[in-house]
């Protein structure tokens, strides 16, 4: 697994109010999906997305994402094949990771699966062929 | 507040525990300080780390962060000098955040204080003397 990171996403009781506080600040966004589910946001080189927290937890068959050790924080390390999306998960597991869910095809039409690290925190690992990366690995979000 | 981010931080139960997973993950440690007490990666233009949780606590003077919105994720905006740390802390109360530690010289030799988002997710900003941050606004861990 390379030493980089893709998305950091905020899970948030509010879309809305989450939206206008980091707008507030002055941050613009750069695309949302057609349902306007996730914010997105291009920083440096990273992707931040702002996502419903009680979608989320249904998503993922999980419970009260505020009692647990992520908090409701996603980081993203998005490859560059739909194949390195089980490779760098089974990597992981290696590593001494815990699956959480595995490979599969998803919604939002890429192809992604999540696992924790010893203490809890929730990595996704995906290939979303919308926004491919740069040859550096740096990621930022495509038009949709 | 320049749409950026400089540090993502994960509080953990068992840092040796954590430095060992994130190694056998193939990710090599950039530089620690000399108690030992942060583990620091750099990324993409962004850093890395991992610090003890019941630190993390105390050294903010909150309960079990297990059970918070944040649960132990702290995201960085560093700022290129002393000043911009309460001037950027003003400007994420204005935009409705809240003052969670307010700007204040700290330990290891920075000036830095946190707000909370709305949802709770806690943002350090910080002024660090010895990591300056590049023309860009990305972040790397300098040696120490």
């Amino acid at each position: 697994m390379e030493q980089r990171l893709s998305i950091i996403t905020l899970t948030v009781d509010d879309l809305a109010r989450a939206r206008a506080f980091y707008e507030a600040l002055g941050w613009r966004v750069a695309s949302e999906t057609a349902a306007s589910e996730i914010v997105c946001f291009t920083l440096n080189g990273i992707g931040f997305a702002l996502y419903p927290r009680q979608r989320f937890r249904e998503e993922m068959g999980i419970g009260d994402l505020s009692c647990e050790a992520d908090g409701g924080v996603v980081l993203a390390f998005n490859v560059r094949s739909r194949d390195e999306v089980a490779k760098t998960l089974d990597e992981a597991v290696e590593a001494g990771g815990t699956l959480m869910k595995a490979a599969a095809d998803v919604f939002w039409g890429g192809h992604s699966g999540h696992f924790r690290d010893p203490d809890g925190h929730i990595w996704e690992v995906a290939w979303n062929p919308f926004s491919p990366l740069d040859e550096s690995g740096s990621f930022s979000w495509s038009a949709t």
